[in-house]
């Protein structure tokens, strides 16, 4: 039994590991086009701004194992080898060793497809000049890491993204004076609802973070290969470094050169087992489709913890254990500067745009007791179907952890609850971390009474 | 229609709140023998410390609404009257003005008792010396904070349950050399497994805090009527202001006296309208007995949340509506110093006291990514239900609100939910925020493989 994986961060890390564990007797081999395998890769904005690792260049504070540890537990990874094909009637891969350019044939019983995304790139002048970064992989890291070395000093950042914010938030952080450029009329525009995204650029703005929204890019100046500012429907941004963060697309090139049917997101189509259309090939990761449990439709959500467990999954049916990816429900959670922002299910908007007849309450308290004296803002949003009142989805804006109530919603979500239900529950209170009525047991009444 | 109530705290004005809500003709009075209503008792300690209010005797800071604002909103709100005795047969009560001196009998349609607990006062000499104090309610935090303003040093705190501890940290923060008393083994015995008792009593000796648990105290030493020293079975220790926290128990007299049925646990039994077992008579609060939905036994918990959701259910049913009180599932948080411990539904030992199969696993992880800087300890136990995998219970150790992760499992509790679940859900990840696989999905991985 041999089992190939072909990528080796979350998803293909996670399912070389469980399909060890399955079948010990296995052979797993992980084909990696990088230098790097099983780490963090949500952690290098935090690595570059100071926040996490030795130095802002210890991005191996994010590898969770070395290939030496997974070569111990039995797992063969193959650094800097990229899989160029795949036969699927021959069930073999080609792979060429980037070190040597060789190229050899690899055989397999199951293959996993654990591309990945890769950054949008768009077809802007200048793109390639020095100065302008993507941020996907430890590489790209260590470029911006390069180009703050040599002395950047006005960054712009393109999209305000999940990888736009944290980038713009590391590089502030860096001392850089740094503007956000967003085409849309907010950032955080796929998160959030609207009133709830204005509170994100707000904070930026607050921080000191200059934001453009509602602002296209038209191309990049450079003089002498070096970037020097973004051009703009609105004029010109000075700016000697730039990040790209205007989204990502699956990497699919693989999977369609084995006629694997691709989802109608544009990811793999797999079904809960994690099987592709073809036989023997399986995909997990950013570059596959999910089940959102709330909507019922497939999405594409590339989000770290969705990519682990697809890839546990994979991984235990690859080496003929039995296992189901139930889904997401579209959790996610970030920090920029001093904010805290969580989300869960569908938005308000997201709900209309889906056809549902969605109905929302919004709560403004404090993440303690009110008269303690570091009781902080806490906002919420929580959003249920008119009728039934099935929850469908939360909105948190606060500070430190106290968003993290989010995941309450998520796992009723993941039940198909109810805010009845919610609102008579018995959460933990104490004057230092809530109200009486936390302002979860406060949403859910307040919106019980307008279902 | 005449509504009244007995006890002007949480459980009574949450009732008269709800009451006046949903029938806007009914009379509603509410009798309170204190001088204070609608205020926030667990908010005592904090003030006293320092942490919450303007000054350390800033106890209004605790109120949520005066008794003009209550009368404002068509409540009668009747200071010092307390209720003496009910006649359920002619439907009416006995109430002494304490101004005056002066009794009448009150009418009644609906009568509700919401007369919480008292602090347990042992049979010790001296204990009504000065200095020496319980903690129930404003008069007995002021006159704690008059000790203080005379120059207390040293502080004995009788008792490690929740008051004990939140006690022992404001003396502690107010300056005292604090020395605390525990009769059992191990501080916060009601609430953790053994192995968590520790952590506790690490903490408080961490701080400064001076723990001396299996140490029963026989007795307290006063000169002048003044408080000197408490006497235990392992010698005496000096003291100049002493906290008695060593319990409560209901305040059930005024149910008794109108033939009200007690449950096993002593406090007033009620169904799920709150109603008890005598036409027209009503309880809610500390002083009635709740249904644990996790052992299905009643149980008297008089926690603070419990009391105002058990006082809207009976504020509801009095004026004609219909609710019902789905009863807790055990959910406690509380910190001490740097340590936050939270806890819900039942511990492995109370597990097995019951007679349950149970499973526990125990995860130490952190509350962050691990490698950020910022990331915390944080330690968890699930525990489970043998073969079933039904979730009976969770504990946390950590800081700050991170252990309010605790309501993803309250949540669960209250739809019997599966640990199998739990292990795969999709939970907000990102790095200042957890680790990829939150500390709750990595225990409940673990749990899962041991059912």
């Amino acid at each position: 039994m041999r089992i190939v994986v072909v990528g080796g961060v979350a998803a293909g890390m996670s399912a070389a590991s469980r399909a060890r564990r399955q079948d010990p007797d296995a052979e797993v081999v992980v084909f990696e086009r990088g230098e790097y395998v099983s780490y963090g890769a949500c952690g290098l904005p935090y690595v570059l701004s100071g926040q996490a690792g030795d130095s802002t260049d210890d991005f191996g504070a994010l590898v969770a194992r070395t290939p030496a540890q997974m070569r111990a537990r039995g797992i063969s990874v193959r650094l800097r080898h990229e899989v160029l094909s795949v036969d699927a009637g021959a069930a073999t891969t080609l792979v060429r060793d980037l070190n040597s350019g060789q190229t050899r044939t690899e055989p397999y019983d199951h293959l996993l497809l654990a591309t990945g995304v890769a950054p949008v790139r768009p077809d802007w002048e200048n793109l390639n000049a020095a100065g302008v970064h993507v941020l996907r992989e430890i590489p790209d890291a260590q470029a911006i890491g390069a180009s703050l070395g040599s002395g950047a000093k006005r960054a712009v950042v393109i999209g305000g993204g999940y990888i736009g914010l944290e980038m713009a938030e590391a590089l502030h952080l860096r001392g850089l004076k740094v503007v956000l450029l967003e085409s849309a009329p907010q950032v955080a525009g796929r998160m959030l609802d609207r009133q709830y995204r204005a509170e994100v650029g707000a904070e930026l703005e607050r921080g000191g973070i200059e934001v453009r929204a509602g602002v296209n890019v038209e191309g990049l100046h450079a003089r002498a290969g070096r970037v020097t500012g973004v051009q703009t429907d609105a004029g010109t941004v000075r700016a000697d470094l730039v990040i790209v963060a205007v989204g990502v697309r699956p990497r699919v090139e693989l999977a369609q050169s084995a006629g694997v049917r691709l989802g109608r997101t544009g990811a793999i189509a797999t079904d809960a087992r994690m099987q592709t259309s073809v036989p023997g090939i399986w995909a997990a990761g950013d570059n596959a489709e999910s089940l959102n449990r709330v909507s019922r439709r497939k999405v594409h959500l590339p989000l770290g913890l969705g990519a682990n467990r697809m890839g546990r999954v994979a991984g235990v049916n690859m080496a003929g254990g039995e296992a189901k990816f139930p889904g997401v429900v579209g959790s996610a959670v970030f920090r920029v500067l001093n904010l805290s922002v969580a989300r869960t299910g569908l938005t308000h908007e997201e709900a209309l745009a889906l056809g549902l007849d969605a109905v929302s309450a919004d709560v403004r308290s404090t993440d303690h007791a009110g008269y303690f004296h570091d009781a902080r803002p806490l906002q919420v949003r929580l959003t249920a179907e008119r009728g039934t009142g099935r929850l469908l989805g939360a909105q948190f804006l606060g500070h430190g952890d106290a968003v993290k109530r989010v995941d309450v919603v998520a796992a009723l979500l993941h039940g198909r609850g109810k805010v009845q239900a919610l609102a008579e529950m018995d959460l933990a209170y104490a004057p230092p971390f809530s109200s009486v009525w936390d302002v979860l047991l406060v949403v859910a009444g307040k919106l019980r009474a307008m279902i």
